[in-house]
């Protein structure tokens, strides 16, 4: 693995001298900022976050916040689904779409005030949209960037964690809900979210002199608990079918390539991409998850072809070995013309398998991972 | 310093398996894509790039291309450059800015032709700010990112490299003007332009297939003038003046804070930062150029207060040592205060002096190196 060279232009975090103690080995950048990869080895972050609870520095889940009389509208503006209906503190996943009905990102976006949105956005400069948006139909909105630093407390034993830090209050937050606490004299929102199938937690931060301070005292409170720290693992996302933008999902992807559009049954008439999407016809390509059988595979650095002898049917994504499935997990997008497919694809030569959804969901019942 | 996990996300070039075997040693990533940072040693790169010949992987200037009946339009609502009188063919550099005036990007504006644009950019999505004034103002425009991946051919021997692959007719390409090359079988626009100071061309490669060869005959037609593998240098690049978007410029700047206003002398009225930057007043802090006494600064990862005394004046975002001129270079943000102050600004408990512009251009004449 190559070095990284870090400039103020890959921004740290008000948690990156934490993250550095606590052994990281590797980065990548994610919104312009760092965002640890791997910290033991990936394996053994897999284990234990699905033992027992890490604090990940998600630092990187920029905030693009609305506010004005516009606010809301601009926020509907950017996307298919409905908002109409969003309640004051509800968090909602909410993809951004172009005007063609492509996918820019596939944020959350949670409503703070009737007048004020925090988009929580993945690996693009959704600001950017926005102030587009805002300049070219001269919206009365502000658009920031707030001073907003998310961390991430996830593993089932999350919510004891939580519990002993902020109370017994935040048991009662319901996934993809918020409430405020206090820490360090401030208010804070914290979500039931997270990019992990195990439970979690999301605590925004508002104010990065906090940083060191929280941290630290989850760490202390967690000791009991086999706290480590963490970050999104590629094995356990894969596993339940959590996507990432710029890898499985991308600009290039309409809406309903990315098999998103389920989430904006209802296409909002208000947003730009509106007529694309009514227009659109089925897709012909989707994402699909996928088992690869064979040795394990390592992770991909660039999409690997999924072929039906020698045509090219689709390419694979995202892809690791699954310890507890005892296979390789992966995620691509496939033509609709082998989405029956069975025993004939292949990749890097193994027999490859579509499975019906992410492999957590054959084989337990498992909550919906995202609201 | 820490690993980088590469993924489909950090994406890779069609030179990356190049750039591996020339032995890079660390990347960053830069518009979602790998960008090599060192090869053999920032000092070896750095006096290798004075001397001879490097071609460097620049893959990561994405172009923004622009096509249809209100290309220009577009073009000219997203920097206050005035484009009317740009030629085709033409290279300008022409900052991106907001409706308030703040700086989105420093890209360079090529007109291909009177409806194609490139706007070939620094990192951040600049897409997205198109994309957002596309469909605000309903204009009759197609944005892509085209299929077009930039080989930068930097150094004092760059002419002869160009001459001895494209033949003659490249030498007589003027600064910031281009030229159709035929490589290939294709046709690809060439550039006198990039991100050094020892002058050189940029070749906008079309097509990712022809990468390797590309690549593969610039070095086979290199030996004799001593060419390697590069990539910008940032001792090279701070002594040149050359600001890097992120590092020493931010959306968090105006336009006259970073200094580039004097790119915009008239002010495009059609441009969306028109009212803004009509109505601004005198920056209350600007970057400067500076030079740090003392040992042999490493490069940095978070910016330095700049001090008088106690008093925070200003922050230095990019420093290297320069073996040419036996000092610490750098870039920072300096209060309107102390832009005359003499011997009183220190960083890092080191004096700090503001030069009255980049250091390169103290000791000897030089041409502009930014059209």
């Amino acid at each position: 693995m190559p070095q990284l060279s870090i400039s103020k232009r890959t921004r740290s975090t008000p948690y990156t001298d934490r993250v550095t103690k606590a052994g990281v080995k590797a980065y990548t950048v994610y919104n312009h900022m760092l965002l640890a990869t791997v910290y033991r080895s990936l394996e053994e972050d897999y284990r234990h976050l699905k033992e027992a609870v890490q604090v990940w520095d998600v630092s990187c889940e920029r905030q693009v916040e609305l506010t004005g009389p516009d606010a809301g509208r601009l926020a509907q503006l950017m996307t298919p689904r409905d908002l109409s209906r969003q309640r004051i503190g509800q968090c909602l996943y909410a993809p951004t779409c172009d005007r063609d009905g492509h996918l820019l990102n596939d944020p959350v976006t949670i409503k703070r005030d009737e007048d004020r949105y925090w988009i929580s956005i993945a690996d693009s400069d959704v600001i950017y949209f926005a102030k587009g948006l805002a300049a070219g139909l001269g919206l009365n909105v502000s658009i920031q960037e707030p001073d907003v630093f998310p961390l991430s407390v996830q593993g089932p034993k999350a919510t004891d964690l939580m519990v002993s830090v902020f109370g017994e209050s935040v048991r009662g937050i319901k996934f993809f809900g918020t409430q405020e606490v206090e820490f360090g004299g401030r208010s804070h929102l914290v979500a039931r979210s997270g990019y992990s199938v195990q439970g979690g937690f999301e605590i925004y931060l508002s104010g990065a002199d906090l940083g060191w301070a929280l941290w630290d005292t989850l760490m202390e409170a967690g000791k009991s608990l086999d706290v480590h720290a963490g970050c999104p693992n590629l094995i356990e996302r894969i596993e339940g079918g959590l996507l990432s933008y710029g890898n499985d999902i991308t600009w290039e992807h309409t809406l309903s390539e990315t098999g998103l559009a389920r989430f904006c049954q209802t296409v909002a008439p208000e947003c730009v991409a509106y007529d694309a999407l009514m227009t659109q016809t089925a897709p012909t390509r989707q994402l699909r998850y996928l088992q690869i059988d064979g040795p394990a595979m390592e992770p991909i650095a660039t999409p690997i072809p999924l072929l039906d002898g020698q045509t090219y049917v689709g390419q694979i994504s995202s892809v690791a070995w699954s310890p507890d499935y005892q296979t390789n997990v992966a995620i691509g997008v496939v033509d609709a013309s082998h989405w029956s497919a069975t025993d004939t694809l292949t990749a890097s030569d193994q027999p490859v398998h579509i499975l019906p959804g992410p492999i957590v969901m054959s084989q337990k019942t498992e909550k919906s991972i995202i609201a």
